[in-house]
């Protein structure tokens, strides 16, 4: 795996493999692939609220977008998006330490099979019961999901 | 309540009561006030996918996160705040015709007594089990409530 830059301490935040980055933000494949492809974008900088974000983050996280959306969209054929900035897990420890980041959730509604696994999104059309439910995949499949988001990157225009 | 406009028919898409609306997107009170405070932006042109955004309406969304935020902190003193785009129910009939929109959720610890009414936001912490249980106030109490997110609005500093 790549090794990435940060000025905040990750210690205790697993958010999963990294996918790539940009200037502003970190892109990783999620721990929970219940809904394959589901990433999380960090924000490099220490920042805890969204009203905190600067022009110039706002204007590479649309690119990021862009970019996954179309990725996702040619590895997986999911029919649509969840995008949530939640933060809801930092702030029930007793010191809220919260750190900027965004879920993305691409959503099926077909059953996808994968490296010999089959991924359904049985709420499609709802937002229950995630993140609930977790599941974890092998590490070999993970390695395989990455690198198909990273090919299909490849060549995306991701002018907004 | 002030007239807005769109290019997008919102027929059978109930968002709530216009407060205010920028050059690229309308804000207004969400129907369901479970959590006081909740609303929903949506963008004034019509697109249906989050990676459809302009450069220039990210910036313009990025300042009414920071007015929101900064107002709603002033006026009823959530903890959080919850942002989604999940667009989930556009996909539940027939023919989807998803249109871009944003929830923002206000969190709170506590209780809130507003204009008679008790509201409190009983997971805090967590996403259950909104939005299932919706919660409509009267609409002296609704009007009260913009009245309030409005003036603190005022002087809101929007810089990104």
């Amino acid at each position: 795996m790549m090794k990435n830059s940060y000025d905040i301490d990750l210690k205790g935040r697993n958010y999963g493999d990294l996918i790539f980055e940009t200037e502003y933000w970190t892109i990783f494949l999620a721990p929970n692939q219940s809904n394959i492809g589901t990433c999380v974008i960090v924000l490099k900088r220490r920042c805890g609220t969204l009203k905190g974000l600067k022009g110039e983050e706002w204007l590479d996280f649309g690119k990021i977008v862009k970019k996954l959306e179309c990725s996702l969209e040619s590895a997986f054929k999911p029919v649509m998006f969840n995008w949530g900035a939640l933060m809801n897990a930092d702030y029930l420890v007793e010191n809220p330490d919260p750190h900027m980041h965004w879920h993305l959730i691409p959503r099926y509604k077909e059953k996808i099979q994968f490296q010999g696994l089959i991924f359904e999104d049985r709420y499609f059309g709802s937002m229950e019961p995630r993140p609930i439910k977790i599941r974890e995949v092998p590490e070999n499949v993970r390695e395989k999901i990455i690198e198909k988001i990273r090919e299909n990157i490849k060549g995306t225009d991701s002018t907004i």
